[in-house]
């Protein structure tokens, strides 16, 4: 019987598909505007489109369906649940083999036989020139000059750019400048560039020393420039020529340079605690290779059968001394790898008797973690000496005596303050206006002062701003004393010399030292007296990966500007000389392209004119605690489990300075969570 | 109009579904009993099932739309296309999600805070009494016997088993174990165990050395076993004690045991050349580090402003002075060094001055792949001395006469022969029966002969299986004289001792040196004579690692044989004891529990009552080449390009010794693949 009217019927399903397939298949082509009828065979049905007939089924009113319904409907809904993990599951495979074969044909392609043929070399390369004060070879033309590559010989008539160094400050450098403005010459006598902050983690086994390093050959390959391998040693200021000590073979050469950048960072202090020598430091890769070796032998030494008990409690005995975020760190990661690995693979006794020992003073919430993780917190105590077997620590007692007590151990870490790089200690030697005793004194705008203008640079650790701090101060003392009573006290001063935390310290106790009259205020002639000595040791800013990373991109941008500068001059010179050999054929006053290009001829714009001075924009400063992390982010602070730590780790992440070392950290990170870390020496 | 047949009609269609969608939607739902009919609101349509009436349409006589379909067709497979692309790549993505979201989250439980409670620890491990016949401490119990695992406790009542050595014979041995057997104590002065095959790689950085070496503790840790981190020198056969002096301290313990399993390997012979000291050797991990900053020093300073040409082409003078498999695939990994890697963030001056010489002869497979990667294959000639700055050849020239020819290098890789380990050398001395001069002799089960049955087994380089070579040729000498005139010539006798191929070279040399009247056979008392020395200078099999691995196994299996065999002799002993006491109370011959279980009351059952001899199975030897690689396996050789190169990979990732390193192995390869090797001197 058919009956004609708008509705759309739902026909009577037979198996092997539930009613709610059915209508999600409808549901689906329904928007196609097609229609759906279910057939088996026997009970055949017309359908209609939504706009015309219907056709009634009389079997939909049959109750005999509704018993097994129940049944049917877990059964269609494992039925759903498994369809769509099977979906899944096959995606997922899908997506890894699709990976697995991207990675395996590109890995195919990465078999090269390319052939070299003759290169093009400079003879003049080969045979160098000597000159300068000493008389040594001047390296004016370097083996790849000349390669086949355009680029290359495009950077060869440039201002040639040499940096010495290889840290935070040249990296900033490098990889903020734009290829083919400039010859860039890279002297470091490391090979590589090192990403510190996570050394405390590589001094353990959590990351591999290799994820850590990038080759520094990788990074001027994008500038197509060029590196030696040499330590600088001496400067000339008005040849231009920078004297380096080659490594390996210990020839000295110069190198010539229109720009010249210091980026040579600093060195450890040797001052300060008698046996110093039996301390370990953290500030290279050497540094976290000889800890991790150290940390292993401990372990291994412990475990011996004839180890007596009082020897194993002093070998399972770290004990760190200080050092800011590297030494809070590094005790971090030394008390999660007893956790989470020693635990596993040594005698458990080891576990038992490791005792890690940290004298510093730390946030609240650091030392709470450190509290339940059993790290002895030594505070109000002074380093006196360390020995092979132990160190004595020196504190206050109850009744305002020194005492003694000395903690059995065969590790220490010490991180002292810092001391001059030779090289800078060189320069500031040559420049007769210089006094700073830690760092080369730059203007605002980093140019080393006493140098020809725009010639020298300096970054980093090895560079402080010194902008008259003594006058600076003297002239706005009177805005400094707020309560107008003709001195400053403390908290006024605080207020105008923006410090950052472990420099207000430091201040309050030189505060002390120069309130010679002991009124809790200066007057101004004792002011003048701790500005000049302040100004002499302290730098202006701290000595941190971040600083040295901001001041040379900022060094990066300023070369990028003088060099479009110069390219416009070019074009104006160019446009002036093709103007007058066509008006006139007296070439008495016009440059040829050769002069254009020229150093001689171009002087390059003073640096005010075009960029303005240095600003530091301190970003926070963030540590790990063990499985926790604390960020100090200025205004506010940050401290958490393991949610911080996860946002710690991708901070460090992204702040690498390629894909490589990227995808390398990542992989480490993920090996520690399958495999544990590493317990080799090696 | 309606008119009924049996046939299905196509309805004409409609945008925007093509005939082909259509007739692929409509297969799809005719498998599932359903009809189509496309429908665009215009003209309805009425389809019918398979047998029932037919609706014919008018519309689809309508040449109208033909002009339209070519068009049409072609946007339907893009259609298509990008629709399959597009679920390709979701699936990829939520393939990665998944896989990356599995990893994070396991990664999140893995930073336990586990306690560890005070350990359980026996006083007797602390004080360790002395005895034996130097009068040393005895580990009698070790400082984790007690650990509060089950296992432990179970293992310590078990026979002791001391494998002294970490290298392949000592892996076979401890991965073929069963848990709960044995008490093992493995004694090693390196922590980790090493993959020798691929140092090659590790020595230029396709791989990384951390990938090649497991720490043996993760391996114990299995069996909860044990490990001692020293070196064995000495031992007691009559009263099981093996003395071993400790890594760092120094200490000399003894370690008792009831079975020991010597695996201690060999060294490299100093015999042979002057200036050896000045050669590079490949057998450890430190040897391949040594090899890697010796090679990225060369490139560095190659590419020195002040290095001349001269010293440039010596620096950049890789010598290999054969060396097997080995030295054939560091040839080669530094041609593929140079031709990836070097060639990209070198000058290319370094590339074009590289030359890299191959002493040995080789296949001519690998022969005519090294011509054409420029390899230089310096044959008949023999290595005279070597210098820091040379290596200095001699050949026989057209005359006859010897002349010399020096290669300029800074580089030179030699494999000298075995040497015996220190140790091995000690067990000779101890044993007045073993006369071999490289190995120590053990009988066809492997037990070093002299020692009481079935405590003392080696395996190894260290070990040489003798089976009374001489008297058992003696014997067939007349089997081996096929045509019967009472001699044997070369022919035969190269039948009768199957040998390995540089054998066979050195078996010729030593029948003409032994054919002593010239006859070019060997009489009866040549031939014992020649057995003798024979036997004492060359080992039964070629020191590799795939015979310390195979025996090592074969050991482990013996181990555990006889371990059921006890488990059995165990409960036999329980039931007669049961028997016994529940009719008599006479105790005069029962054995208790603890004596059943003491080590002196069973007495093991001889190892040929439960295991045949060991037998070794040649699985064949590949050999790297340069993105090429020769498979020599027995019966047939295999050598080919790429895909030959992908084998040999597999055959060595299937190889390693843990899923970590596989994962390691792996990374290594696919980062080499994305960004190259390490440049890095570390």
């Amino acid at each position: 019987m058919v009956k004609l009217s708008p509705k759309i019927l739902r026909p009577r399903l037979g198996p092997p598909f539930s009613s709610r397939t059915f209508s999600q298949l409808r549901s689906k082509h329904l928007n196609h505007g097609l229609q759906l009828q279910s057939c088996n065979g026997l009970q055949p049905r017309l359908t209609h489109s939504r706009r015309s007939f219907t056709i009634e089924s009389n079997s939909n009113r049959n109750p005999s369906s509704n018993t097994s319904l129940p049944r049917r409907a877990i059964f269609s809904r494992l039925f759903t649940f498994s369809k769509y993990t099977l979906y899944l599951t096959l995606s997922s495979v899908v997506g890894l083999v699709v990976l697995t074969s991207s990675i395996f044909i590109h890995d195919l392609f990465t078999y090269t036989t390319r052939h070299v043929d003759h290169v093009p070399i400079n003879p003049l390369a080969l045979n160098l020139e000597r000159g300068g004060p000493k008389n040594l070879p001047i390296a004016r033309v370097l083996v790849d000059d000349d390669e086949d590559e355009d680029m290359h010989r495009i950077a060869r008539d440039k201002p040639r750019l040499v940096v010495v160094g290889g840290g935070w400050g040249a990296m900033g450098v490098l990889q903020t400048l734009h290829l083919g403005d400039y010859h860039v010459t890279v002297v470091s006598n490391e090979t590589f560039t090192t990403f510190t902050p996570l050394l405390s983690s590589a001094a353990v086994g959590t990351v591999q020393v290799r994820s850590l390093i990038e080759p520094l050959r990788k990074i001027v390959a994008r500038l197509r420039g060029h590196f030696v391998n040499g330590k600088a040693i001496d400067v000339d200021f008005g040849q231009r020529l920078i004297e380096v000590e080659c490594v390996g073979n210990g020839e000295k050469v110069y190198i010539p340079y229109d720009k010249l950048v210091i980026a040579v960072g600093s060195t450890s202090s040797t001052h300060g605690v008698p046996g110093l020598e039996h301390c370990f430091q953290l500030k290279t890769i050497a540094d976290a290779q000889a800890i991790r070796r150290r940390v292993m032998d401990n372990f291994e030494a412990a475990s011996l059968p004839t180890t007596s008990p009082s020897e194993r409690k002093r070998l399972l005995s770290f004990v760190v001394c200080g050092g800011g975020p590297t030494g809070i760190e590094t005790a971090a990661e030394i008390f999660d790898f007893c956790q989470e690995d020693i635990i596993n693979y040594f005698p458990k006794i080891c576990r038992e008797e490791v005792s890690i020992h940290y004298s510093e003073a730390i946030s609240q919430y650091a030392e709470d973690k450190f509290k339940r993780d059993g790290v002895n917190l030594i505070t109000n105590s002074r380093v006196a000496a360390v020995t092979p077997e132990h160190v004595i620590f020196t504190s206050k007692n109850a009744d305002g005596k020194m005492e003694q007590h000395t903690i059995p151990t065969n590790f220490t870490l010490w991180s002292t303050g810092i001391a001059m790089n030779p090289f800078a200690k060189r320069v500031t030697d040559l420049l007769r206006n210089q006094v700073h005793r830690k760092a080369i004194e730059v203007d605002a705008h980093l140019r080393v002062k006493g140098t020809p203008q725009g010639t020298v640079y300096a970054v980093g650790d090895a560079a402080t701003i010194e902008t008259s701090l003594v006058s600076h101060f003297v002239e706005s003392v009177e805005e400094a004393d707020k309560n107008k009573d003709g001195k400053i006290d403390f908290g006024e001063w605080e207020q105008k010399i923006p410090m950052a935390e472990d420099h207000v310290t430091k201040a309050r106790e030189i505060f002390t030292m120069y309130d010679t009259n002991g009124d809790n205020a200066l007057e101004l002639n004792e002011l003048v007296k701790l500005l000049e000595d302040l100004g002499n040791k302290i730098t202006s800013l701290p000595a941190t990966a971040q600083v040295a990373s901001q001041q040379g991109k900022y060094i990066g941008r300023k070369f990028n500007k003088l060099a479009r500068w110069r390219e416009r001059e070019e074009q104006k010179v160019e446009r002036t000389q093709s103007d007058t050999t066509s008006t006139t054929s007296s070439s008495a006053t016009s440059l040829s392209k050769d002069d254009v290009r020229s150093r001689k001829n171009i002087i390059d714009i003073a640096d005010e004119s075009i960029c303005s001075p240095f600003r530091y924009f301190h970003l926070g400063s963030l540590a790990y605690i063990g499985n926790a992390a604390v960020f100090d982010l200025g205004k506010y602070s940050f401290m958490g489990g393991l949610a911080a730590m996860y946002a710690w780790r991708s901070v460090y992440w992204n702040e690498q300075v390629s894909m490589r070392t990227r995808a390398l950290l990542m992989i480490d990170w993920i090996v520690r969570g399958a495999w544990g870390r590493d317990l080799s020496r090696l």
